[in-house]
């Protein structure tokens, strides 16, 4: 009978765990985390410009300071009085299709219309009057990480074919006038094609970025504030019924 | 071998589920929602005024508006564009030690000090430097929600011996001079060991009577706000290193 | 200034909460939890039909055993040390698209296809190669609940045209031989339309009915069972690379 | 009038985000993502030996097979039909006291009685019937995991007090007979406390560990099984009454 858990990732050999065949304890000193990370995604040892993309992308997306919905919930959680895993596990929950999530929806759209052409995910785009995931920013006109992103993919030789699409859907889509810079969800949507994951991975290396940056505002409201957050009456306007009954 | 799982709440017989012997189809119709709500807790039907007290519990702690943190939780994680059950889930896990989970706490406290007497808990408590769980509010010097919870605990007999207790217990903590009242946890754990509730159970009342409350939030901010939601930067203050290397 | 936050559910009025205008203390003891859960979904108090098919529906729904993935998901989480709060949010994690969250597509499909008829709905799901929401269980040919929901929706006045589409869904998706059973999601789906609840509350009705269940499960979990949960080896089934390198 | 959220992590200059001062365009492409893990978790840049130390760390604890609670929490999550992050997080919640939680608390302990001696650890401990938190393992007599690190701090130079003294302890609990080795999550905090963390950041470094594990594991259920789990019957025993009423 089948077993109801099957697995190719990682095993015990020896009493020692393996991923994907390499034992955690041989390779712990020598593979770097960020190596270790490719290889539990991809099943393989990345090659040197591989683990360094991956590595930038992984950096460059560590934080965003305060402000996002998933720090504001991480922080809320805390400071309830629940314990540090529950309180990331919150600010995880809000990295959705708005926050981080746009890059496995832009990874499917790139895969499926860089054969077709950018003209035609416009047109396609635009009939079902939908924003296309990857392109526009609340805060920037160009987004720096974008540029940092580009200039490394060249350094390390992804600037491909999925990049230089996402680059072209830029264009076109800026022609309306409003400025839709590639963010940095479509830069890494683009990126990750270049290294052949699949899309599925795409919001799961997004989660793993951040996941410090959440770590630490936790220990942060751990360690500077009190017990507990409360929005301020000022900051609420209430708009139903008047008392009754 | 034993097996890894063994539960005495729920089976099925003939194809039904059946809660502790009594089939959900059967009394469906005729059950109440917080009758049935009892009967998993404690593995028994009410009686008529237990049920009664339950369901004013659940009732009075339904919602306390859109300032607490565990709202604010709920609201940030759909805002990212994760669905309902991720925002009321992360709106749940605010709910921890500062925040309905004084219940667990205040009933472990009740039971234990009830027969040593309010001195010798006032006493530890001083002497350990701790707040008594169960005792004072930031909003409120009386509670009004205790205050009816009392009125109904007379009137369906369940004012017994560890709510006089707690009563003596703000008498004697406000003494020194701030009012520390007794507050909806407090009120609410002296009643539930009053219904011979485990303490165990004790926050997960506050969580099934929160729940409604917070989907009703969550889906406010689905039909009226957009996404996503962002601190304003004049909400913030840095205080960390200035720019280097 | 737009205020960050607005809501028409709670504000406090004369320092006493107060939902849709409803005092919480003055309807404690008055209205049933039931009663003010619908009042908090709903912006209104319900007549005593549409509070007894709600109380019916939530009943029914409070627990189907410990098999679940929200059940094993939430005594998992509680095993490994985390608190009452983290592991019944773990359990309504679970509640997605295929595990209680086919109440809300189903409630958008009856209302998209009530008026354009059966035959409509079956064409367009079968072209798209769908399963149609609220149809079909793993464990039922006839889902008992169902039955339930069906006879107290004649006794309370609810047996309207989304109740009777639905029935005309089951029986043409049956015609194909293999029994397509309107299970508890689809009847519920229904009968929330026939009580005019927009669809984005199908899925948090499902939580509320849950919750209770999950709580109960839990506590079982903290009162019986040691830490820490971990699969047996013979329930995993490696097939991964082999050892390398 | 104080501003609602402080941080001194992150903060944008001239429309960059910077960590700590650092800008994340500026160092993504030199500084690794384990470097940068270790600036925002403690402020400061490593050394090249911290680095190093900090990622065998990272890289040792990435995943531990399909077994462990956190991983069963995940895949059934996802097997409901929620989104990856909502998968991700449940994981997460599950990595309480008794799963990677234990690491804080062997800090505090092993900075409390450092100074006071083994013998005072173990006697207070026996007193009071405590475990004492990261020794003991229900897989390894000697965790291999453990050797490894003991031998990469001898060559990164984090063989200090703290490590001693945790090797000291296990000496002392193993002379009852049954063999307490020191695990994964106590050799973690000896070393730990070697490079300055705080407590607090404890069991942080276990989440950011262990989150590319999670999300293998999500993606391998999402690209191999179909929905929903659910346990067999076969590994659930009732011992609830029997049908009533």
């Amino acid at each position: 009978m089948a077993k109801p858990y099957r697995t190719s990732i990682t095993t015990h050999v020896e009493g020692k765990p393996h991923v994907y065949g390499y034992g955690l304890v041989d390779i712990a000193g020598k593979a770097s985390f960020s190596k270790t990370i490719y290889l539990i995604l991809k099943g393989e040892m990345p090659d040197k410009n591989s683990e360094a993309m991956l590595d930038a992308i992984l950096t460059i997306s560590i934080d965003h300071g305060v402000e996002p919905a998933s720090v504001v919930a991480a922080r809320n959680i805390y400071s309830g009085g629940s314990p540090v895993q529950a309180a990331v596990a919150g600010g995880i929950l809000a990295l959705g299709e708005f926050h981080g999530g746009a890059i496995e929806q832009a990874m499917e759209n790139f895969k499926k219309y860089e054969p077709l052409g950018v003209k035609r995910l416009v047109d396609d785009f635009v009939r079902r009057g939908e924003r296309v995931s990857g392109f526009g920013h609340r805060l920037y006109d160009v987004d720096p990480r974008t540029q940092k992103l580009l200039e490394l993919a060249h350094e390390y030789g992804f600037f491909g074919k999925y990049v230089k699409f996402a680059l072209k859907v830029e264009e076109e889509l800026s022609k309306g006038g409003k400025k839709l810079p590639l963010n940095i969800d479509g830069i890494t949507a683009a990126l990750l094609l270049e290294m052949d994951f699949n899309p599925k991975v795409g919001k799961g290396i997004f989660i793993i970025a951040r996941t410090p940056g959440l770590v630490a505002h936790v220990v942060e409201e751990a360690l500077r504030e009190k017990p507990v957050r409360r929005l301020s009456e000022k900051d609420v306007e209430y708009d139903g019924p008047r008392p009754r009954k």
